[in-house]
């Protein structure tokens, strides 16, 4: 079977050859795209990972190899030696769409590596097929051209961004997979240790520990592409395995990781898409996000703007709207939404209704909205009965609103409101057509707060608990959380966070009060972190970083759908591989020496 | 906090200042490795992780800073500003055995990052702190120059590989870590699947399918560095999670192999160590590599050569030696280590006696040797009073024994023998002072047996099932196994196995054949790997690969004496991390949602 390989050396991809090679004799090795017979002689595009080429058996030109090529069928894979002539001196015809496609090689020699079976789907980027069907015989789904184009993009922002790091002073370095289990954070995946029964690791969600303690170590810039695991209930767009870009850096503030950042993108940016990207990237506090966008990640890639109405209805009689009487009153919040003249002539009435529908999606009860006539009136609006003429003017010169606008408005809870006319502002985006095409809109979201408060009461890390807040809010920890502001800074690509991180706290005792301000006790916090309290006690040197979510910045930088199309062997949303059955049963004893057993049920 | 890093700007690393540098304002960050006060001065060896440089604080260059700097200590974390000057025009000495040495730097300002308390232990290379120690506190540990050195090492390797390997046209691709669970392999850590209740993944312990899979989806060129997972029990040389360099590609022949895995490695050694190595590396069959030096990862730095003594003897009345002729009768093999008089003469016959209890390491039940007389005669021997003239002739030509010579002979199946003698010639390699420091010897080991039979008569696949048999030997597979050889290949290196592969089977058919060698069912490969077979059918293409221990490697690259210096967390032999204490025990509503419970006792 390696005879030929063993006698013949592969002398160009099937993307190579041009008028300029014509004469040369060549060997080639790939996969059978299509056959067709014509003129007594059997034409074949050749394929493998770079291309296509043309090859022709004839009696005339090789005639056992031309006996053989009748029974070449789709995706058989063979090597080809042969002479290359224009397709024209042959009596063809160019082919313009293809690089190749004036040359063809008179094959000489065909040797079969291997048959196919007809595939259960058309090797072809443009296919219906289920994607159930794909996955299960994914090793024919990733030859399609478009999966193909997708993981040379992947491989291309591995090797810019480890380039850029090694260029930048970086030490790469590994961290365990198998870790601590630390309850309260990510669900982990638990694995049970055999020479210890009983206990168990957790699947790392991320190197956030050991890379403070690389800091700790002395190391200054570490960076890792590593894979993490979290045992999350799966959305379309989530992975239990997912890579992240990990970054830590010490004896630098904010600025530094912007920049150094930024010079990660522009050079990936630069690498695999040849786009220069202009810098620094647009910043943008949290306070600004949410007011304008409702978002902590918003898309600027178009307009769309919200106001915040509450502060212009408050001071009028009544709240101006007896409909947001009720929100005024219980410390809720007032939104508004424009929809210009041009844009909103193209939503009728009925498809306005809809949009009522789509925001129950976030949680509305319903979605108010007006019309606005040329006088300021509004029209097409239960509110047009019960506003008053002066909360009217004061909402439209709010909105800017004029003759043809459409207005929407939303209120309740800061969170409800901003969900939902953060959520319609997008979808509206897309819908009229206002989101441009090959556009990359960065932007650092900075100014987070530094706790979030759950419906119990409970204060939670709103990024992780070691993240330093600001050093002038570290008076409020524990008496006013709701005011601490966290050192946290999110990187935003059209409306999508590709990375996050913060300057992380490393004076012991802040962490000790932001740890008690979450209602941690000390016992709490040195049962589970108390290894890193402990590193703190030699020295620990001011430090900060981020981490990139690679497979999401794979999926834009391709502009593909979905997460599955940059991930080579993904997991379906029950966390199954359907072309190997994992997860599968395991036998009693396997389990046994696991110090585990089944759950009675 | 931050002020002073939002103020100044770090100018230079703690390596960088040099005479030419004097006069300059420079701002430096570190660690205080020692201090001491002179006429009225404190004088500061300040610590990064490029070097050291020497900072003075006196009251007639910064007096805050000077009163501060009286409360520094050891592994405090500070930053300074001040200007360089030579240490002569301050009245000091050059220090000629570090590279900043002909300066120092005047420090004006002084800022505390943190405090450190007595470190546990000195940040020196040579101290003889207990390990345990050292890995309770491992980001301490880290800071130890020998070991910041090994990962800088680590990094450059990593950095050498992936541009070497991407040069030459690999793609990098990922695999998933949560797989399959195949019994009958290595020892696999399992995952609970709380989707799938009662079923688990396998952390994988090699991406070997998937790689396979990749070529038959076309990608050609694979290679990734990837994380694998064994759960062994652990000996001194093992870690459960260890990193691998692993490699696919298509359309190739062992050549192809041995010329892209060499330019890996001469890269490396380049990079990394500055090093030309001579290429190519040397090749040795498994069965010259076996006899010559009773081990298939022999190290070629010295001699000590052994030599099969079986079919010398055969033919001789009983065998020439009474104490072998039962190996002759039941199929075993008789070899002989012959140690050259000069070295032999450092051995003293108590040291020589020392060895027998050695070799029972191995499984020997004894170790006969003999010394040489003048006259060809030995002594020293119980063999020497029922060796036949004429064998005792036959077996000095074959070992070319002489006068002072000491040989050794061991006799039983060809496994222990070589064990024995292998490991013989290893010990005494590294006691008399034959092994050369500085060579790196590169061999090729190849035309590895396909299988290897058990103690139950039962066939294994001696690399994996995978493996491509020697075309001309698949007419044996099932019927005479002990006769396959395999396509397969190791890279050794100074007596270590840095490397494996094969060819793979990409026959559907010569697969099944393999499987139904080892003695599994249709039924049995195909639950375990059907997929593989299904993928088969679709034209996969001829191809193979390697993978490289990458801690292995490293260690061996640093002239590291452990593992566990070239991995940043690694685990103890029970498998826990004494810095975390994982693995720890979980709540029991954990595991009842992973469908899972402790095992009652």
């Amino acid at each position: 079977m390696s005879e030929f390989l063993a006698d013949k050396k592969r002398t160009h991809s099937c993307n190579a050859l041009r008028a300029s090679d014509v004469g040369k004799d060549v060997v080639l090795m790939g996969w059978v795209a299509h056959r067709r017979d014509h003129g007594g002689r059997v034409f074949i595009d050749l394929r493998d990972r770079e291309g296509l080429t043309q090859v022709v058996f004839g009696p005339e030109i090789g005639k056992e190899a031309h006996e053989l090529a009748s029974e070449l069928r789709s995706e058989y894979c063979i090597g080809i030696a042969g002479k290359v002539v224009t397709r024209v001196s042959s009596g063809g015809q160019p082919n313009p769409k293809l690089a190749t496609g004036e040359v063809e090689v008179n094959a000489e020699t065909l040797h079969i590596f291997s048959r196919s079976e007809t595939p259960p789907f058309l090797i072809e980027d443009e296919i219906d097929t289920r994607e159930e069907i794909r996955l299960k015989h994914r090793y024919l789904d990733l030859r399609r051209p478009a999966l193909q184009r997708n993981f040379l993009v992947r491989s291309k922002l591995y090797r810019a961004a480890r380039d850029y790091f090694h260029g930048e002073g970086f030490t790469e370095l590994e961290t365990p997979f198998m870790v601590k289990y630390t309850p309260g954070g990510a669900r982990n995946f638990l694995v049970p240790s055999r020479l210890n029964p009983g206990n168990f690791y957790a699947l790392a969600e991320s190197p956030q520990i050991f890379k403070q303690l690389f800091m700790v170590a002395g190391f200054e810039r570490y960076f890792q592409i590593v894979r993490c695991f979290r045992d999350e209930d799966l959305r379309l767009d989530r992975q239990p395995e997912f890579t992240q870009v990990d970054v830590e850096m010490s004896f630098i503030t904010e600025e530094d990781i912007y920049a150094t950042m930024e010079g990660l993108i522009a050079r990936a940016w630069k690498d695999v898409l040849d786009v220069d990207l202009p810098r620094p990237f647009l910043r943008m506090s949290y306070r600004e996000a949410m007011l304008k966008y409702g978002s902590d990640k918003p898309d600027l890639r178009f307009g769309l703007e919200l106001a915040d109405l509450t502060e212009v209805l408050r001071p009028l009689e009544g709240g101006g709207v007896p409909l947001f009487k009720g929100a005024l009153e219980q410390k809720g919040i007032i939104k508004g939404l424009r929809i210009p003249a041009k844009e909103a002539a193209s939503l009728s009435r009925t498809e306005a209704d809809k949009l009522e529908e789509f925001v129950k999606g976030f949680g509305a009860r319903g979605l108010a909205r007006a019309r606005v006539g040329e006088g300021g009136e509004w029209t097409q609006s239960p509110l047009s009965k019960t506003v008053t003429p002066e909360a009217r003017a004061a909402v439209n010169a709010a909105l800017g609103a004029g003759p043809g606008d459409l207005l929407f408005f939303q209120f309740g809870s800061f969170k409800l409101v901003n969900a939902v006319l953060g959520g319609l502002r997008l979808h509206l985006g897309h819908k009229l057509g206002l989101v441009p095409e090959g556009q990359w809109r960065f932007l650092w979201v900075t100014d987070f707060p530094m706790f979030e408060q759950a419906e119990s009461g409970q204060w939670v890390a709103a990024h992780h608990p070691f993240t330093s807040p600001k050093p002038e809010h570290v008076q409020y920890l524990g008496t006013d959380n709701g005011r601490v502001e966290a050192r946290a800074y999110d990187l935003v690509l059209n409306g999508n966070e590709i990375a996050g991180g913060s300057i992380r706290i490393h004076q012991r005792e802040v962490q000790a009060k932001v740890f008690a301000a979450l209602g941690l006790s000390e016992d709490d916090f040195r049962a589970k972190f108390g290894f890193l309290l402990d590193a703190f006690r030699y020295g620990p040197p001011p430090h900060g970083g981020i981490a990139f979510g690679l497979d999401r910045l794979t999926m834009l930088l391709c502009n593909a759908g979905s997460l599955r199309d940059v991930i080579a062997f993904p997991k379906t949303q029950k966390g199954t591989d359907l072309m190997t059955d994992a997860p599968t049963g395991v036998a009693p004893e396997q389990l046994d020496e696991l110090g585990v057993q089944l759950k009675k049920v």
